[in-house]
């Protein structure tokens, strides 16, 4: 039922960069509406409302052994990798470098997860 | 275990009202993200973000029959009512009326539920 | 950028199943638990959690437009169909078969929007 | 709008409390079904769900610097507070004790970001 060995290993990992990367994107959801400009483009917000979202939903299927996790954590691990893309254009502004690197972390911490729950 | 008569009628209501409201709040704050202006200020973007949130949250609280249904209606009636309330403020905006009547009628019904759910 | 016709339709019809089938979701995890036996077997209630929360991820990822639309409706449908064929085996019991058909009509609306949506 | 000093420390070990709490509630979730027994007793799932959706919730009101953080981080520390109880039940059982001290801190930490949030 719980997984065991390297397969706990790497799912403890991915759960802990989900949580940590919901944090850190509603943070700088709120940091870039007060932001305004640049920050608030449509499609920037919601990418980022959907980070913070799959990484939510993602994080608890795979805490609760979920018999989707490989499926949760592909596309946990795609929206991070868009919203890490987006959030590195915003290049000197360390708020955005953070959400950046988190995101881009979970990625690839989701992507070891899809493939070692397949 | 599941509710009765008065009750149910009242929490049967108080669910479809809580899923419409967070089905229009999810998409006014698309449109008001593609809006800018005035409709992107960041405590206005953050209320609507927090009334889909409280109302998904307390759909499911009130359809798994939760022994916290009062308290969960309560906050959701609150938050509910500060989105009426502040997307009212947007008159001549079609988008916007419909949301605050949405939000209102869910504050409305929530406010009952906390009522018979005591 | 908000979607248009057939499209809008579909997404429309999407929107709506999934509210409804978390609804189910969560009043049929509520009913299994009160039954007890075969109703709380690990896997089927673990399977209807996954279910409504994939259905109010899904529903908030549609009704806000996001980009990462057809990749939600692809899991959601997937999740479920697998819950409608879970619940189908409680042949003669009303609430799972409610709960089956609620299911089977969000996995055909998600993979109606999926293949909209690309 | 970012919260300062005593505040703000105060609001990230809730929020981090909070989504150690959604873990471990998850977790403890799947591992009760899978005791069966008196761990699937209905109200003792459903109180372990409902738990694990207000952490995800006031977690995410938190992070976001939501106007309602006090008044969602006192119900999130009644619902813990109420998990906690009822895990402390199971003496013996040491998953259940680690996640009735996990509830029991959040419902401290939630407690304190309520009294300073007003």
């Amino acid at each position: 039922m719980a997984p065991q060995g390297m397969t706990k290993a790497v799912m403890d990992r991915a759960i802990t960069d989900a949580l940590e990367c919901l944090r850190i994107c509603e943070e700088t959801l709120s940091y870039c509406l007060h932001q305004g400009g640049r920050h608030v483009e449509a499609e920037h917000i919601k990418l980022m409302v959907d980070c913070a979202a799959i990484c939510r939903t993602a994080a608890a299927f795979m805490a609760r052994g979920s018999r989707f996790n490989a499926e949760i954590s592909r596309i946990c691990a795609q929206i991070c990798q868009a919203c890490a893309v987006d959030c590195a254009q915003f290049s000197g502004d360390e708020q955005m470098m953070r959400c950046a690197e988190q995101c881009r972390r979970c990625a690839d911490s989701c992507t070891q997860m899809a493939a070692v729950a397949v």
